[in-house]
């Protein structure tokens, strides 16, 4: 791993600075879930733009309370607002209306209602973003949180945490995002929980069937892992590639 | 215009077929508004895969019924099923949240609220895309609907009407949109409609400050409108890039 953490921090830093400045760009809105990844986000931000231009989310949604009070030691830490939306009455509203179209078992609607969170948690920050822009008059953008290594197997959910305006860590394996989370000083409970999306009641791991190490092994040297694990981590790829290339129609 | 509508809708065609076949697919979703690009769509999947294998959904949020009613004019045509998810409800849950973070006028969360609407429309068609993947097991996709000419100068929302799997009319101005539809008969009193968002109270070109006609001439040929006009696309084109090169920061 060529990784000189010090030093690709301040190129990120650098980064989301020039891009605000190019663009004329004013703040960031950030859902925070209470994991490594966003608290890696609004850490490099706040030292970006300042604890004053970063709005923190949590978006709770038939969520464990945990996470709120996870998000709230990333808040305090680095000192930017943090706001609470609840999308559970809005998800049970929902649902209700899928009643009325049917009657389906919670094995049928599992993969519909696991999908619809972070779409619904999407639209949130967007709401955010829109709002702050009139009320600070100057543009907020919505941060994506994804590493290369959740990219790589399409660990995300299209329309969901897949839609945002900027993403910082898109080039980092899990284990280089952690090294940067210790480096800028996330807290310790938060880079080193073990990796969940809250919604499956499985961790990450539990539900790719490959360990992250073994991905970030697998990213820095296709040959450094044994073949089933090779052959795991190549299928999970080929299997959501569907999530970034959208076919269209063209003429010649 | 270089454009022979019979060849081209056979193309189309042939080229949902083949993704279909080549990638193990069953059926699709589309958001049906009533207005003339997705009577369109759907007329061109019903005639690609049978109309058994086709999905509308109606998507009302505060709506107008006509919208509906010309829905339904739609599916009556091509035969395929129309299931209406009413989203209204789930609208005013999550405003209901957003009134606990504090007190906005109608103008600070306008731009908010116009644009909630089509990611939580998102959300019920990819809700019902895995649902029906369940039901039938066989994969259905969320189609695109937007055309050349809203593509150009933006008029889409991230993460709403953006999102989707599979996308015909992206190479089309609106005007080859309606010859398609003439072509495949999509009903008069919906193909001719005037274009409007159904969110917003004014028509699209009302909105745009320019006559889709005009943007369709410019994409012909840049030189074949006047000054002031190919001055206002261009400046709506630049303003909304964002919307389509998302910053993503990258080692060296």
């Amino acid at each position: 791993m060529n990784f000189n953490v010090k030093e690709e921090t301040k190129k990120i830093i650098d980064f989301i600075r020039n891009y605000y400045k190019k663009q004329n760009l004013k703040g960031v809105v950030i859902g925070i879930s209470g994991g490594k990844d966003s608290a890696v986000v609004a850490g490099l931000f706040t030292l970006a733009l300042g604890k004053e231009n970063v709005i923190g989310v949590t978006l709770p949604c038939h969520s464990n309370e945990s996470d709120k009070n996870d998000a709230k030691i990333i808040s305090d830490k680095y000192g930017f607002e943090l706001i609470n939306i609840d999308l559970t009455n809005s998800f049970d509203s929902f649902k209700l209306e899928i009643k009325k179209i049917g009657t389906y078992s919670q094995n049928q609607t599992k993969n519909s209602d696991i999908n619809l969170k972070p779409r619904l948690r999407m639209s949130a920050l967007y709401y955010i973003a829109a709002l702050y822009t009139e009320l600070k008059n100057g543009i907020y953008l919505v941060a994506g949180t994804s590493n290369k290594s959740e990219l790589y197997v399409g660990y995300f959910t299209k329309g969901g945490d897949s839609s945002h305006d900027i993403s910082v860590l898109s080039d980092f394996t899990v284990e280089e995002v952690i090294e940067i989370g210790k480096y800028i000083q996330v807290p310790k409970e938060v880079l080193y929980k073990t990796p969940s999306d809250g919604l499956s009641g499985q961790t990450d791991e539990e539900k790719l069937g490959v360990k992250y190490s073994q991905i970030s092994a697998y990213l820095n040297n296709k040959n450094s892992v044994e073949k089933s694990i090779k052959e795991k981590i190549e299928k999970l790829h080929k299997s959501n590639k569907h999530k970034f290339n959208i076919p269209e129609y063209k003429r010649r």
